[in-house]
């Protein structure tokens, strides 16, 4: 098992995927390409992880996943809606069976009193339909990114394993 | 300056596309979104990163990048046609004055005779054109998705600093 937490849960998420014959892709904002650098870690990600789509920038998240500008007009960037609207996109833009979607704040700038620096969302789109988590975190920008990496595997693992 | 030699790096590149007014986006493969999760890592890289296209999957880099898949037919994925093509392609995607891509065989499986593990392209591609390079690294996975990058960085770092 690898050294590094992530990397292991790449290895669980891996295992299970190709398992049960499930295509996997991300939408990521504040984890920056992390998520998909963990999954790549692992030799063989290629049967199972089609690619991701880095939206930082909010044009980006319309532009490239489709999110309506006026949902981030509505409830801000990092928001359950957007994050919810990420992994919908990315499923319509990458035929994957499973899309994980991560936006949040993860510092030191960007922080508000109604939205803290380490506000984080989650959600996970397939088949089924979606889910979406809040979290939030108290390290610094890196730790943040991490939890937040770390948040998204651990969704998927659970929506895959749930996948019959 | 950052401990991590490719946070580093980003953070070069960052002072120079602040200074020059510059976007970049990238788009990767074998690096997996390691090139954005090194440039997320410098506080303030929003004002300059848009986001980044990870490719891993062929029909990603069609579907997502405009790779033609006669291109990818002819050459294979891992050619200095296809990292030109994922560059200017991302150009296309999002307005970013500069694009780098990545597009390599990492390992430990993928290799073959002419193409063996670790055989990489970068390209970047701007408002004077694109420009492509070929490595062929020596390290396990890890190590070669972290020389990709680095490359990626000085390639995208060469190109700024060369931009009026």
């Amino acid at each position: 098992m690898a050294d590094d937490p992530l990397v292991a849960l790449a290895e669980r998420l891996q295992d299970v995927c190709l398992a049960h014959g499930l295509t996997v892709a991300a939408a990521e904002s504040c984890t920056g390409g992390l998520v998909g650098h963990a999954i790549t870690e692992v030799p063989g990600s290629s049967g199972y992880f089609l690619g991701a789509i880095v939206a930082y920038a909010d044009e980006a998240k319309v532009a490239l996943l489709d999110v309506p500008a006026s949902t981030i007009a509505a409830h801000g960037a990092v928001s359950a809606q957007v994050a919810v609207a990420m992994a919908t996109g990315a499923r319509g833009r990458v035929s994957a069976h499973l899309t994980v979607a991560v936006t949040g704040i993860a510092g030191p700038e960007g922080g508000t009193a109604d939205k803290p620096v380490g506000l984080t969302y989650v959600a996970v789109a397939g088949p089924a339909g979606s889910d979406v988590r809040r979290f939030g975190w108290t390290g610094d920008r890196a730790a943040n990114k991490r939890a937040s990496a770390e948040a998204a595997l651990e969704m998927l693992l659970a929506a895959a394993e749930a996948t019959p």
